[in-house]
């Protein structure tokens, strides 16, 4: 089996070994800091008995999963902590799978690059449905699209790569889609702290044996290398999914479990919405720049990215690794994501100097 | 799919919930003092720069790979940083699965319960081969068991259960024995730092392409909660494990990994010699308490456990509920590792109390 690599790791080797000064735009890892609270944390478990330094519960520290179902509004018993999003999704797509409802899973147009990584290697099939311009996602389009062969529909809203946010009415009908084929929706929600929209729905919202929601605290925390996700799964799904995860990785790491506890229980709101603030700016300074330039781009809805698309400059790897030697601005190839972005190329708003990259990008292709 | 979940977290929710005094005597939970530089590390990252907070690469940070490789005699380039050694079984065994050159897993009989639980998940077969009385398996036995559906021969050594310590022939056999089956020899080496017989001998000391060592510092650093483990592979079986490791996890947990690494590079040998003699002690204490009731015991060679056998008491769930209710010493059935053991009882030495726990077994078996 051959796996299809993300090419992220690829295009943040190829920034980090040129010689000029680049700004990184290429992947999602916040620039900005953590909480106090987690900083405080980590030191107090460093200090901790030995005892502390054992396994944890297999599906996570029970203060933790406890915290998450009391915010969420599930049985703790739906909770299984993840190492990251990335395993939560991995989780859930294999406990979908395992359901033998069909072995196809649906995707949209553009795609996060991991889901069909995931796909493949779990020996699945993938189906495309196509987003808007905008990234929005029509449900007609989704049930045109299963059949009795689907096992899972995938999600991400607010989404990476097109920032598109689905509104209420979007999920209501893509778990009842998933209903509809005896399928799973799986709502991978991972930056829904950066909802710049005020439309942002959790597929929890929705009460359904048809769903499960995956999320981390790499984003809303700025963590990416803690490692710490959930999964939030139907009650008859959950078991499974727990033993997989404890046959796979045992446990999650309990001094980053521990500390994320400690920041959720101590951080103010305010520390939450300072950085979405934060990236509202960026957005309206990275686009107002590239207007200047009279590029095409796509408002973020919410998430960390713009997508640009420059007149005669379609979104290949060749063209983003030009763009690193030339003017020092790395971004994501279009085409990672699929041939309708292939003629666009996408951009993390993760640094403080998205000004100087739109004009470095403006400067360019004038 | 039905996943066959290990007891041990069944065993220890039933002894927490007891009400008497427990010697917990379950899990490999080493209940001695991580080296003081583990700790020194964690206080130093959590005051680190908010980006190395983010992602780090994912298979691990390169100073610890390269840490690894050094005192391995490998090349980095065969150093995937894992979610402990529970990853790296995992990735091992599903790497060698997918060679397709057959599904079926050799295993040792007794066993340790998640390799067969992997094997399953990973829709292989297994085929057990035993070993004798003192845990020793004989490399004939497994040339007799193997065929050309042979994906990869697990071993443990020293093992889990049975504190056998495998002999460098032994080892060098096995690899043959993997070679003329064109399978893979997985070796997991997570206990090298507790070999007491000096006959401890790395499958890494025979050069192959067709091994894989798989290793944690969950024992040798006291940290079963930390999740840092690796796996070391041949340079051609590499890249497909790495991306697997991608697609589970994206990377592991970054704060945990750079508490290793300080402890490594800071720690005395000492460190290691001191609590290896304490665990030898304490199966001195405990196995002359047990010579003194009379019971069957083997003395290991190596890792943290000594199996026990008292007349008219089979090593059943029910038995192992039963001492945890009566007399307050919590163990493991035999039964759990494989018929062959299902007279015994598996009582892990990581606890300061070993010798009250054997005069409590010694008098309630009188």
């Amino acid at each position: 089996m051959e796996y299809e690599t993300p090419l992220f790791f690829h295009v943040m080797e190829y920034a980090d070994r040129a010689e000029t000064d680049v700004i990184d735009m290429v992947s999602g890892n916040p620039d900005w800091k953590p909480p106090e609270a987690l900083r405080t944390g980590l030191h107090e478990f460093a200090d901790a008995d030995p005892d502390r330094f054992q396994y944890p519960p297999s599906d996570g520290l029970i203060e933790l999963r406890a915290e998450i179902a009391d915010r969420r509004g599930v049985d703790i018993d739906q909770v299984v902590i993840t190492n990251g999003a990335g395993e939560a999704n991995y989780l859930a797509m294999a406990r979908a799978m395992e359901r033998n409802r069909g072995s196809e899973i649906l995707l949209t147009e553009p795609v996060y690059p991991y889901y069909p990584g995931k796909t493949t290697m779990l020996g699945g099939t993938q189906r495309f449905v196509s987003t808007d311009e905008a990234g929005q996602l029509d449900p007609a389009d989704v049930r045109a699209a299963a059949s009795d062969e689907t096992a899972a529909i995938v999600v991400n809203s607010p989404n990476n790569p097109t920032g598109a946010v689905y509104p209420e009415e979007t999920v209501r009908e893509l778990v009842a889609a998933a209903e509809a084929y005896d399928a799973i929706l799986i709502s991978d929600e991972v930056y829904d702290h950066f909802d710049l929209s005020g439309q942002f729905s959790s597929a929890l919202g929705v009460d359904s044996d048809h769903r499960i929601v995956t999320n981390a605290f790499s984003k809303s925390l700025a963590i990416t290398g803690f490692r710490v996700g959930y999964a939030i799964f139907p009650p008859e799904l959950v078991a499974n999914a727990r033993s997989r995860h404890m046959l796979v990785n045992v446990a999650g790491s309990r001094p980053a479990q521990y500390a994320v506890l400690h920041a959720l229980r101590e951080t103010d709101p305010d520390y939450y919405r300072r950085n979405r603030e934060l990236l509202r700016e960026r957005v309206e300074t990275f686009t107002d720049a590239l207007d200047a330039a009279g590029a095409a781009y796509t408002t973020p809805q919410g998430a960390f990215y713009v997508m640009a698309r420059f007149e005669g400059y379609p979104g290949t790897l060749a063209n983003i690794e030009q763009l690193i030697d030339e003017i020092g601005v790395a971004g994501m190839p279009g085409d990672a994501f699929g041939d309708s972005r292939s003629d666009w190329l996408r951009f993390a708003l993760v640094t403080p100097r998205v000004e100087e990259a739109a004009e470095r990008l403006v400067q360019y292709f004038d």
